[in-house]
This record gives C-alpha cells, sequence and structure tokens, in this order.
C-alpha cells in the first residue's frame, strides 16, 4: 500500500465518521464528548490527519450508535 | 469503554483475522508476506495483543481479499 492509498484510507475514514456524525445531527463537539476523544482528536480524523487505532474506532462506532464495520461501508 | 471492553475489542479482531485466515487456508507467515506485516507482529494481532491501526486494517483486509468492514463482523 503506497502512500497516497495511505492517504485515501485515512481521508475514506474519517469523510465516513463526518458524514455520521452530520447524520445524526451531532456537532464535534457532541460527538466528541459522547465518544471521550478529544475534539481537537475528532478534527484530526475528520480531516483524514489520524490514522485511527481499534479501540477508538469502536469508541467512535459506540457514540454514533452504529456498528464498527459500517464505519468502512 | 473501560479496560475489559478494550481487550474484548482487541481479542475480537484478532479472532476474526484468524478465523479468515484459515477459511482461505493461510498460514500467518503467507498472510503476513501478503499483507507486508511483520509475522510475529500479525501473531500479535490474532491473540488480540494489538490496538491495530486504519492501515494495517487494510493491509489486512486486502491480503485476505475482503472488504475492511468484514474484519468487523
Amino acid at each position: 500500500m503506497d502512500d497516497a492509498q495511505q492517504e485515501l484510507v485515512k481521508q475514506r475514514f474519517g469523510a465516513r465518521v463526518r458524514q455520521l456524525r452530520m447524520a445524526r445531527n451531532l456537532s464535534q463537539e457532541e460527538l466528541a464528548l459522547e465518544s471521550g476523544l478529544d475534539r481537537s482528536y475528532l478534527g484530526k480524523i475528520e480531516r483524514g490527519e489520524s490514522n485511527v487505532a481499534l479501540i477508538n474506532i469502536h469508541r467512535i462506532a459506540e457514540a454514533l450508535e452504529v456498528e464498527a464495520g459500517e464505519l468502512f461501508s
């Protein structure tokens, strides 16, 4: 997986988090609070700047009330 | 998410990787080679000892020829 593909993986994930957050009418602040993540870190994730790991992926999924797998669809 | 839940998240993911690897009749060695991950690191993942991040999740999914989301089902 080359650098461009890695960037795409992070960007797609971030865009999906943002899409689901907006679909639930949550602000970044609210999702941060709900998931226990820092708001600025959540911003980085949504901008595709973070190589998010399993535990935080599940924290976000729980806060969005979706299965973790749905963050990859 | 408490410590026990975090362990469970990592263990479930690892068990799913192992299940899919075996279903494809791949050895850890072969999946490691295919995914570009170190064999001992792949062993840690399968034992639920690693908080695997997005890029490696996608490397594993590609090597197993599944969508990343299937690793969470």
